[in-house]
């Protein structure tokens, strides 16, 4: 028996007991602390680094870490196993994965100013912003001994006074504060409920200046959670926040997550890793920077894909990946805030957007309607770049769908030196042809050192290193030159920055590992793009359109993402950049009641095509698994300068 | 500071740090330790009797403690102060307060006949037993890789079409587990739910065979609290319970719990002692034993004076005192069993009897529907003995009620030897005028002896001391004998059973301050039924009938209260028990969707009397504190024998 300290960055430790031999990553684990583990386990990615402070672990050696850091105490968790008693540090989790991916949080004002597009097209394509709350200021004579009206009759009449209703239900969480509330403020107050035909039920009673009912719309992602606040009334976004998704510690992507949520008392761990540990303190910080109660958040809403849905709901989601394939919902809208304890109002439904298949999810079905393309004639092609891939393909008439494994290497997973849009990512890189030397958009202030590479920033490089003949169709490096390097092993690297060049001291580069990742993902999307359209018998020069969303941002060089045979090679013009159109969808959700009937709409008229066991669709990947393309006339504007 | 251990009786042993001096009684309720304490802890009940194992406390010198007992341990808990650690042996609250009251429990068969003339006079006043709530068996097809409908959707249009309904609604508690129970039950299920118009909402799911659906209705007394289980289908009684209220510890009366619940932390402290200690354990050991599942309890119902149903409910009762007497509700009907936390379904409805004034509540109004006086054309009235005396006249064109302090002396209370009907109860003397020798009867086996006497028992004895002449009008001893006897003040008291003849070892007797209560209570009764007649111009001989109901019990000889001139001086045959009608109705209001309407009519016809304002009750309530009454032609059939 052994006791592991584990030092949780910026949290309270942890004591737990176990065996010697005992796994470190699954000791993490059961003792709850959240380790990054994208490849839940297995040693591949080098993510789950800890540090030892105190004691020995056995520990297999890695490539990930480095001599002079295993010099200082620098594991991987997964690759070590407990010997006695220890102390270990764990990174602050939120930092180690955000650090691999693009957040698409509105933190920007091109974010925003796209977010706001969105809802501008959704008013345009006939979506009236409206949602049966209503904020009543009611001002009741005060008791007295002729006039003994119980508290509850009282406030009934005069709401039926104020709103003309016939009739007024208070809840028990109304009730119980009712006698309280009505004396502190004088029986003056507002009372924030809903408005259901000849119905008022009260959801909320305060005092009367605190009129603010409060929407929250949440994008739950595999990898990242963001949300806002909005006011009801006029869609004034209060607050936002994001954060990573607390269920990353039981693996990257979904199946992973799945697997762990089967095991005896899985569904219970997964539930409270999103609902607890993710949204309850996004939503407790922007109330308290706010100062909104959150008794005062009537409605919500989810845009996820299908197994998110499941594991925040709490049901089984083995039927997502196993045969027959029957999830416990695809629709369903019985949810309130008080089932899942979220602080939000008890009463407060949660929508949570339908699903259509199971790799199509919510986030798809809000995020067409985000689009708008279910309005137009035209024919429209939705691209979500998320931890997976899904596209709709269709218009006015008709709507395609589909999902491909494409992993996180948009989000600038799988990379070695990936890493989120922040201060000291490279959003965008121009290769000089003749000195093969790179330049470098750093995010950041004058004088950012560089810290990694983001997804637009990947996409760039990769199409630079084409173009300039440095690496070849395979993405092999071809050209030898002082950034061009190569390991023991012969594999090269692009370095865009070396040890003296980095803020961190470790050189920042794209080996073809990296490289072959980021083509295997590329390849997953144009391959599934491709057998999409022949499935309705289209073809590319038919896309009036292409709206691209999910975490791999605003700074997409789309230009380059053609280059590479990622997106067709189709009029540059027609390529929109729609931000996070799952958030952008669910915001319309939750303050729109039309939003909700025709997201129902558009799930309903959307067609899954399972693209597993589409005949030559993994013929039409493997053909995509090269720059641009095997077949190169695909891609007439791709360019590879002799 | 000193440490206390409280061993209690049948339960684990609790621990408190304290300091010298403070009241043990205090300590109890600060440690939640239930000790008996009807008078609140003045000293004057003499019911808070705890034993000291180890150590020493302060102790007043006390007339309800013996020297034996004080030599062996026993001491008021309310009249002793902690003087260093010791360890107190508490008696079960459950025994020391259920052996000072009848219950009205359906425990006999006498109890369970009466129950059921209620219900069958129900029914033949036109109530119909029909509710909204139906078990529903669905024998769904399996999924297959060709019918992959999602589990909700499955479920929804099997019930469809089964029942018929446009719309189906699956709630949150059915919907984490509907995987399972369906690939459980290999998708042969029973839903059950409640069916409103054209849609059916699903409250629980199990499998086929279990279509069970129970009511739950609740009688929360003062001091008892009773319930049965019964089939929502054929409103068959399935199981019964009672216990004790746990709020006794706070006061026996609900002007002590209502000053109790206004200090800090007062309400929730109450709730609990009703909701967590009292309802949840009964409704867990009757679900238990029938094999029950709490879940399929879909709807409950409460009668419950209106101080009771503020504290179940958790809310403000102090306006039930207090000027200007305006309560949180009467008439409420938001409640949910999971807003309470209650062992049922959540989402079962919680049905409170509606109140009509600050001291007549939903127990009545309840159990004048119970009465079925609301159909017939005589004048009834109806008198319900609880711990409170609380009255109804009228008949099916008015309806006028009052309540009166008559304290627990009906119930046993405020009786020196008083007990509940049990066994080594006397449930009925006779006395022989010459030799002044009573004849008792006793519950219990051939050759039981007497541990105390219950209601009945007293009203009898009072009776019978007044016709031998032993006592004279005031309730004064006034002939001398064997069985007379006197203490060092004087005070005279009638020994029903000496030490040798009971069957504790400890006389049992009926002493003058016992009879002056007695006499203050009758008194409180016939008094208000003397002032609800008049202020409708009415007189005695305009009754038609008489409905006796609540924890006298069945015993009670009508002969005798009129004899003593606790009821008015009618026609014996216009009497009737009626039990606890206040479960009768409650049975009737959780079975039938006819006597809840009908119940809230009832309560908005029913006018309320305030007597404490209402001039002439005084005079009218000294006057009658007298045996039968100093107006003595108002009892022409009493006798008092020369």
């Amino acid at each position: 028996m052994s006791k592991v300290i584990f030092q949780i960055e910026g949290a309270n430790s942890v004591v737990i007991d176990c065996n010697d031999g005992d796994n470190l990553l699954e000791l993490a684990r059961r003792a709850n602390v959240a380790i990054d583990a994208p490849c839940s386990g297995n040693g591949s990615c080098g993510k789950c680094r800890v540090k030892l402070v105190v004691g020995e672990v056995e520990s297999l050696p890695s490539h990930h870490i480095f001599k002079e850091e295993y010099d200082e105490g620098w594991r991987l968790a997964c690759c070590s196993k407990v010997s006695g008693d220890c102390t270990i540090f764990v990174p602050d989790i939120a930092s180690a994965y955000q650090s691999r991916m693009r957040v698409a949080d509105l933190s920007s004002p091109h974010e925003i100013a796209i977010f706001e597009e969105c809802q501008e097209n959704l008013r345009n394509s006939g979506i009236h912003f409206e949602n049966p709350y209503r904020a009543v200021e009611v001002l009741m004579a005060e008791p007295t001994l002729d006039d003994t009206m119980p508290d509850n009759e009282r406030l009934s009449w005069a709401i039926q006074e104020e709103l003309g209703v016939a009739n007024v239900e208070i809840p028990y969480c109304v009730m119980v504060k009712l006698a309280h509330v009505l004396r502190q403020e004088h029986f003056h107050v507002c009372v924030k409920g809903e408005l259901k035909g000849d119905t008022f039920r009260c959801m909320e009673i305060g005092p009367a200046k605190d009129t603010t009912m409060v929407g929250c719309a949440i994008d739950i992602g595999t990898t990242t959670v963001t949300m806002v606040l909005t006011d009801l009334t006029n869609g004034k976004i209060l607050a936002k926040g994001s954060s990573g998704n607390g269920q990353i510690r039981y693996g990257a992507d979904v199946i992973n997550r799945i697997i762990q949520q089967g095991k005896e008392g899985g569904k219970k761990r997964l539930q409270d890793a999103i609902v607890k540990e993710t949204l309850t303190p996004i939503i407790a910080n922007l109330c308290r920077t706010t100062g909104i109660s959150a008794r005062s958040i009537l409605r919500l809403s989810v845009g996820a894909n299908t197994t998110m849905n499941h594991l925040f709901v709490g049901v089984d989601a083995e039927s997502v990946r196993m045969e027959p394939y029957v999830p416990s919902f695809f629709h369903w809208n019985g949810l309130l805030a008080g089932d899942l304890k979220l602080p939000a109002n008890p009463l407060a439904p949660v929508l949570i957007a339908p699903n259509i298949g199971s790799y199509v999810g919510g986030d798809i079905t809000v995020g067409t309607l985000a689009s708008c393309m279910w309005d137009r004639d035209e024919m429209s092609l939705f691209i979500d770049l998320g931890t997976n891939g899904e596209l709709v393909f269709g218009n006015r008439d008709f709507l395609m769908s589909c999902a491909c494994s494409a992993g996180p290497a948009f989000e600038g997973g799988d990379i070695s030196c990936g890493m989120r849009a922040t201060d000291g990512a490279v959003e965008a890189v121009t290769i000089d042809k003749e000195t093969m030397e790179p330049k470098l958009s750093i995010i950041g202030d004058e004088g950012q050192k560089c810290v990694g590479i983001c997804g637009s920033g990947i996409i760039d490089l990769i199409s630079e290193l084409f173009r300039c003949g440095i690496i070849n169709a395979k993405g092999l490096f071809v050209r030898e030159g002082s950034r061009v390097r190569r390991d023991h092993h012969g594999m090269g690297r692009f370095v865009i920055a070396d040890e003296s060049e980095s803020e961190t001291g470790r050189e920042v580069s794209l080996n073809e590992v990296d490289i072959d990742n980021f083509i295997r993902a590329k390849g997953a999307i144009f391959s599934a793009i491709e057998t999409l359209l022949n499935s309705v018998d289209m073809t590319m020069d038919m896309i009036d359109a292409v709206y691209v969303a999910g975490g791999i941002g605003s700074g997409i060089n789309m230009k380059n993402a053609v280059n590479i045979g990622m997106f067709p090679d189709v009029d540059l013009q027609k390529f929109h950049y729609i931000g996070n159109s799952s958030l952008s969808g669910s915001y319309a959700m939750v303050l729109s009641d039309e939003a909700i009937q025709k997201t129902a709409e558009v799930a309903s008229n959307m067609t899954y095509l399972e693209l597993s066991t589409h005949p030559g669709y993994m013929d039409s990947f493997v053909a995509a698994c090269f720059l641009p393309h095997t077949n190169a006339q695909l891609f007439p504007h791709s360019v590879q300068e002799a």
